[in-house]
């Protein structure tokens, strides 16, 4: 990428996906930086390991729905394809799914009142704006049908549900469906860029609903290399989070307690804690975790590079995963 | 259910689930007990929590794959729903995923040695046994798809994927469609069911791919009521495991290190640690972790005991769900 070219971010696309939505909000500018969108977010990873691009915007952990694994698989680097991945900063989406389609032009019948609530979700259970009847087949990411169960099970029972890479891309392939057959989960704004109706508003479960993003770099780009690529400073400041990842030495007991006390006898508190199966041997575990505090640049200074050297005399292997400023 | 009646387990069904072979492999003797199948794994816990069955077996864990997170959801009684369930057994099922459907007579022209094989997968590619092409429509539990990522992504990428309750459901639905466009990713043992051919067998992207299933009780029916729900006592004995759930006080800096300090300061190491979002707030927790050892009757006695009574002091809620013997 020649100097004089405007840096490019990666993320899981297309257009109008929450991920789009994040990106835009962390990089607003479009006379500085050029938002690229990519199929998978795989590819976002690949994108910056191979430095097609200077940053990358991944879903990260739905409110309700819990981690996006596919996210922590890659950044474990489980197959090593991407080593040189470090996270950088994070972004918070409030989700609004909306049901998409062709509207048949018949109003719904549905009125309100008439609808089961279900006292487990918090969400009142959204209206359809049209009759429903004639959808056929359902499109959205894997992670959508789960924040969307309420109104699913009411109105769409048995429809056939499709995965696919990204809500937005649910979307496009629903535009492409004249039929009137398909309908997407996916976001408002997205209804605008592929020209579908909106059959239903606000389906999630929970009010509230956001997923986090992270903002992801290349090791060798530095958190701050261009004023178009550094994240706007929080007013007021807040806190530093880092992320870590680490395996146990399974031969010795209390392994685990071990690992976090490194955190927690250096002040620091944990935010997160996930695991996902390593891929070397069954029942042995990647862990995950996320502490307040940024790793400073000189060996052996601050309270996280601390823990990072008690880490290493207790874990059997670890990596720090980068540190940024919370937005939450 | 009447003292003459065969105690009931209830599993994720329909006959032929990795469930029911788990369910069959711990109660193997159909004379004493009812294997019965349920269309959901919330189906299961509300059986065993309207005491409609005995026992129940759900999947719990896969060892490529990671959590099944409607099991821990459930267990964690996010939604009230199932107080009084608690774990009282294991089960561990080698999965061999095959690809089931109707055979179109025309053998594969894929050759061994044409494959591309991925470096990040340790199964040798499977090679189908006949032709793929008229496959149209594929049927599976979502967990399924994320163990067999190679083959689908060589052999019917694109093609879309219906998520449905179990696999063995997906190959009856298979077994209906006599187009011969749909296939399931299924067991082995649901081609016999349900009359099926087997396109591919053994398409999971790891040798030795390994699901854990868990074995409910009620709480009012002890662990070992009646001979026929005795499990078998492993020969040689193995160690018990816990499980237990928790909550964190989020006002106290360092409350996730203190409660796992509560096991670790009694011996007991953690086995695996979980969380999902709380359903209460966004970004609050619900911890689950394993511990060896097993929680007495007496009060304070054993180690498990007294470090739930340490963890008590720290976290903000906490509860046993049970202790049972390792498989493993």
């Amino acid at each position: 990428m020649g100097e004089h070219e405007r840096p490019v971010v990666a993320y899981l696309g297309p257009e109008a996906s929450y991920t789009h939505q994040a990106a835009l909000s962390t990089f607003p500018n479009k006379e500085t930086t050029t938002l690229s969108p990519r199929t998978t977010i795989a590819d976002v990873f690949s994108a910056v390991q191979n430095r097609s691009a200077h940053r990358g915007v991944v879903p990260f952990e739905n409110s309700s729905n819990g981690s996006v694994v596919f996210t922590l698989d890659l950044i474990a680097n489980l197959h090593g394809m991407h080593p040189d991945v470090l996270v950088c900063g994070e972004a918070y989406v409030a989700v609004k799914h909306c049901l998409l389609g062709h509207a048949a032009g018949i109003p719904s019948t549905q009125k309100e009142g008439e609808v089961r609530i279900d006292p487990q979700f918090t969400n009142p259970l959204a209206i359809p704006k049209s009759d429903l009847s004639r959808v056929k087949k359902l499109y959205s990411h894997p992670q959508a049908w789960g924040q969307c169960k309420a109104f699913l099970a009411t109105y769409l029972k048995g429809v056939p549900r499709h995965d696919v890479d990204s809500t937005s891309r649910a979307a496009e392939i629903v535009a492409a469906d004249k039929t009137g057959e398909s309908a997407a989960l996916s976001s408002l704004a997205a209804a605008d860029v592929f020209g579908l109706d909106v059959l239903a508003e606000s389906i999630n479960d929970r009010k509230g609903n956001t997923t986090r993003f992270l903002v992801i770099r290349h090791a060798s780009s530095p958190p701050l290399p261009s004023p178009s690529l550094s994240l706007p400073t929080p007013n007021p400041p807040t806190p530093w989070k880092s992320l870590i990842t680490f395996t146990l030495n399974h031969t010795a007991p209390g392994s685990l307690a071990q690992c976090l006390s490194a955190f927690s006898s250096h002040g620091l508190s944990l935010t997160s804690i996930n695991t996902r199966p390593s891929g070397v041997e069954n029942w042995h575990y990647v862990f995950f975790v996320e502490c307040g505090g940024r790793k400073e640049d000189g060996e052996g200074e601050g309270d996280v590079n601390r823990a990072l050297g008690e880490l290493g005399g207790v874990a059997r292997t670890w990596r720090w995963l980068g540190s940024w400023e919370s937005r939450l």
